[in-house]
């Protein structure tokens, strides 16, 4: 069966919105804090947040062995699903080789979702036309998943995008995860700015200037912290009132710019040490993220204190 | 059991040479075609490679399931542990999050390898203490075999390889895949020259700039093709006759060159292509890559014409 095009309308729709990836807390032991993960995940739902990525870098997908990562979407996916008008859409990150992608989207499908996100391929070596190949072997498989793209790699082009769309006709989002928003407007309108749902895919910051050249959504990992944040400036952009989104985006700054700064390498963990400070999880990363400098959680802690959430 | 310093100075000396991945072939449906991997890699070692890297990048390490990657492993191990004075020594690659990683090396280590090489993380967030902490725990999870680092980042300074050594003594050689031959001078240097064996991580092209500021080996895809050639360079270079390892160097250029253009997007379908031109296996490699255009096809008969092997 293919996605009906009533079906691939109503995902493109759920995707312009902010789409969070909940972060996989540890126990002391190094092992996932399932429960936690699940209680977090309630908590963005409650919140307001109605795409949920399990498996994506803000989960540490790439530190989780293949059985934890199965586990990370069986846990969300019981909790999306729970009753009571608090569901969400499961947007499932899926990776690596080919036939590992596809196990893990038709497992992904078998536990309710009905969106799979590609990584950006890992391997080095990337063609423009396997490029395309990958994803498409990976979509086609799944005909009637929702596919949202992840593009981290200027190279790719919107006429590389737009062949594979042909390919697959079930591609419904692109998360173009890239800076550049000037570039970022031209892909998406050399790709058909219509077809699929446009994400700023570096979160926050990107979002006002990706929203006024053609995205209708963005991801979030401040999210996990402070959905309010993520979803007041969601609300502004889609009032079309910028100066509202630029407020929440100084709100956000100074916590991205930790996020990003040396390369990124503090991603994750400026996430988690913000919710240890909330009491919600421990502050614990897999390697190679590694535990933050006094300096960094202090500084946390002020960001907190601004937000009114200390 | 920990590395003896014996073994550990053996295992240095093995590696000062010119290490090749091979190839893994395809047959037409697809699944990797065992029986001519394991002829390639018989065919190198008869031809005077003594270091053979299964599951490294020119294999396709990226492209293969769990199971592939571990049959690709077996299968060379098979191989390199043939009698008749035609043994090799392995050095197996092993990647993705820690757990994976450390099953992968105690599975080499099952069959005979007495050294893993470990890739980069695949990880997007890396940070310096936990690039350290990655490796430690791989390395320091099986203290018994010889470990490489695979660098292909340049954040990474001689000071935290120096910190990785220190914490994981049986580290007995590093892979610098960075092309900058100043830079590696100055990292080598500072995370100790004596140390380990330095190899220049992307091939021909650097070995002779990497040579003379302190590498002892380099690594070669194109010795799949023509061992002599890579074989020939490495004479020069341990005669300190950089006059002759230039002319190596200017007989692989245009290969290496076809290689690493468009980001190393056709660095694998090069050495296949060449090898179905000899009639050694097919050419066919898995998305990310791509097949080959006609006009690099040719170019490739022509190289190959140029070796006096077509």
């Amino acid at each position: 069966m293919s996605l009906t095009p009533d079906t691939a309308r109503t995902l493109r729709r759920a995707l312009a919105t902010a789409v969070v990836v909940p972060v996989v807390p540890f126990q002391a032991d190094g092992s996932p804090d399932w429960d936690t993960y699940a209680t977090l995940t309630s908590r963005l739902i409650d919140n307001g947040i109605s795409v949920i990525t399990p498996n994506g870098n803000t989960g540490e997908f790439y530190a989780l062995s293949p059985a934890e990562a199965r586990q990370a979407l069986e846990t969300a996916a019981k909790v999306a699903s729970a009753g009571g008008g608090h569901g969400a859409e499961l947007l499932a990150g899926v990776g690596h080789d080919i036939a590992t992608a596809i196990e893990a989207a038709r497992h992904a499908q078998d536990h309710g979702a009905q969106m799979i996100m590609i990584h950006q391929p890992v391997h080095p070596y990337v063609s423009a036309e396997g490029w395309i190949d990958y994803h498409a072997a990976i979509a086609n498989a799944v005909p009637d998943l929702g596919v949202v793209l992840y593009i981290r790699d200027e190279r790719r082009t919107g006429g590389q995008i737009a062949a594979l769309i042909e390919r697959s006709p079930n591609v419904v989002g692109v998360k173009y995860g890239v800076r550049d928003a000037t570039r970022f407007a031209a892909v998406a309108r050399d790709a058909g700015l219509d077809r699929v749902t446009w994400l700023a895919g570096a979160a926050e910051l990107t979002a006002p200037a990706f929203w006024a050249v053609g995205a209708h959504g963005f991801t979030s990992g401040l999210a996990n912290v402070h959905p309010a944040l993520a979803l007041g400036m969601l609300a502004a952009l889609r009032n079309n009132d910028f100066q509202e989104a630029m407020r929440e985006w100084e709100a956000a700054r100074r916590f991205e710019e930790l996020r990003l700064a040396d390369g990124s390498a503090d991603n994750v963990t400026v996430v988690k040490e913000a919710l240890a400070q909330l009491g919600l999880c421990r502050a614990d990363v897999r390697p190679p993220s590694r535990p933050l400098p006094p300096h960094i959680k202090e500084e946390i802690s002020g960001i907190l204190k601004s937000w009114g959430l200390a």
